[in-house]
């Protein structure tokens, strides 16, 4: 299969699973919840979720029935396969039920565990992210253009988004990265998937989080590198493994990040 | 003036102010900081902040020139008129900035000091929320819809909104916050004048903030109320004046959030 075939499967599952998805969001739709009331641990499933990883799960086996599959609705399959597909149906659940288009459908690709293709699909607002590792780019309504993460090397001007402060475990983790926070010229909260494509988009310098899974950050790290940023685990490895992840939009300001997240 | 030509013109507002924003939007833009540096209070001010307030300005001195204006950028001018428009022409700095679409052009009219229409404009989405405090509408490029807020009377059932628990002066303030976010289903961080129309739209239960201008709250207020939603200040009294609001979608929800702001 050619790259260039490879590149419009991964935009027929974006359109397939989007098309599942739009008709749930801001209608009146029924919620479970995983996590039987606890609090903080809410996790809402909605159908949407559900209807579109069942869609590309699909798609997947029809035509790649040796690829392995890492969903975050239905689990993992063969994922000792040389390449395996990681998927988040919905990524920024909480937004999806508040009605906030700031939520996105994760389309990942790993070849021998590496992350090597991404996409991000935002069907309400029509935004595809997407990147390979050496490029990344933007395609909405009004066309496709370029990403590029913007030069900022110092922590004191940089912006950063985190989802949610509550995610950093008391004790260590969460002083750690308050320590990143107290060091930045702005934070924000609540942005989950799209914190990492604004900040391939030159928009954001940081995103500090922590308690990610692998299908919550897979298919963003070929577009965070693409763009021309760094993303890995808080102690510098790989971050295809979800946990504590840091990314930023130039190599010196990873590491100035590094320095307070490992001190 | 008849209410047609009125609600006319708030549209022309929204559309000339939304022509004067949106090419800053993603794009590469210098940033004055009003606060210089201090870190929580930083607020930025963008050309496109400026450019859309004196743009609606212009518009309302040439059409209304006994009517009073207060705004973000430029300030108060005949303020004890009968009718005064009260406008944030980028509610959601922060937002902007990072590239997210959750911000929004807020335009409220006043008469006698109550608020008694208000738009919400988000020019990126081409969405609108309307509303005169008897009833409230989103137009978007599907179409119009009426607003109604969602019946959810218990706070163990809602879902909360705040823009930033840092908001909150640390001591009773952000105390009586905390019990409110310690008593729902879900809350969720960072979502602006958003947070006011979604809960309007039935997708957000409750929306309890501090330390908000008259400019930050007075369109949304009528969007609201036409929803059926309620809105006051956290002693009851009216939201016009900014400071401590709660913003509920049912009468039972609103008393439960004041009892717990009010211990």
């Amino acid at each position: 299969m050619s790259v260039v075939d490879l590149a419009r499967f991964m935009e027929d599952l974006a359109t397939q699973s989007g098309a599942a998805i739009l008709p749930f969001f801001r209608a009146h739709f029924g919620l479970d919840d995983k996590s039987h009331g606890t609090d903080h641990a809410f996790d809402p499933v909605t159908e949407a979720d559900r209807a579109a990883e069942v869609v590309m799960r699909r798609m997947i086996q029809d035509r790649f029935p040796c690829h392995g599959i890492l969903g975050e609705e239905f689990g993992a399959e063969r994922t000792d396969a040389e390449c395996v597909w990681v998927l988040d149906p919905i990524d920024g659940t909480r937004a999806f039920i508040s009605g906030l288009p700031t939520w996105g459908t994760l389309i990942g690709l790993t070849h021998h565990g590496a992350a090597v293709r991404g996409l991000m699909h935002q069907p309400y607002l029509q935004e595809r992210f997407l990147g390979d590792g050496k490029t990344a780019s933007v395609r909405g309504p009004k066309g496709e253009r370029p990403l590029h993460t913007r030069r900022c090397d110092a922590l004191s001007g940089a912006i950063l988004s985190t989802t949610d402060p509550r995610l950093f475990a008391e004790g260590q983790e969460a002083e750690r990265y308050r320590s990143v926070e107290g060091s930045v010229r702005m934070s924000r909260y609540g942005a989950d998937c799209y914190a990492y494509c604004m900040l391939a988009a030159g928009q954001i310098d940081l995103v500090v989080e922590a308690g990610l899974k692998p299908y919550d950050i897979v298919a963003l790290i070929p577009i965070v590198e693409g763009a021309g940023g760094v993303v890995t685990a808080w102690d510098g490895g790989p971050a295809t493994g979800g946990g504590r992840i840091v990314a930023a939009g130039s190599p010196r300001l990873h590491e100035a990040a590094l320095k307070r997240l490992n001190p």
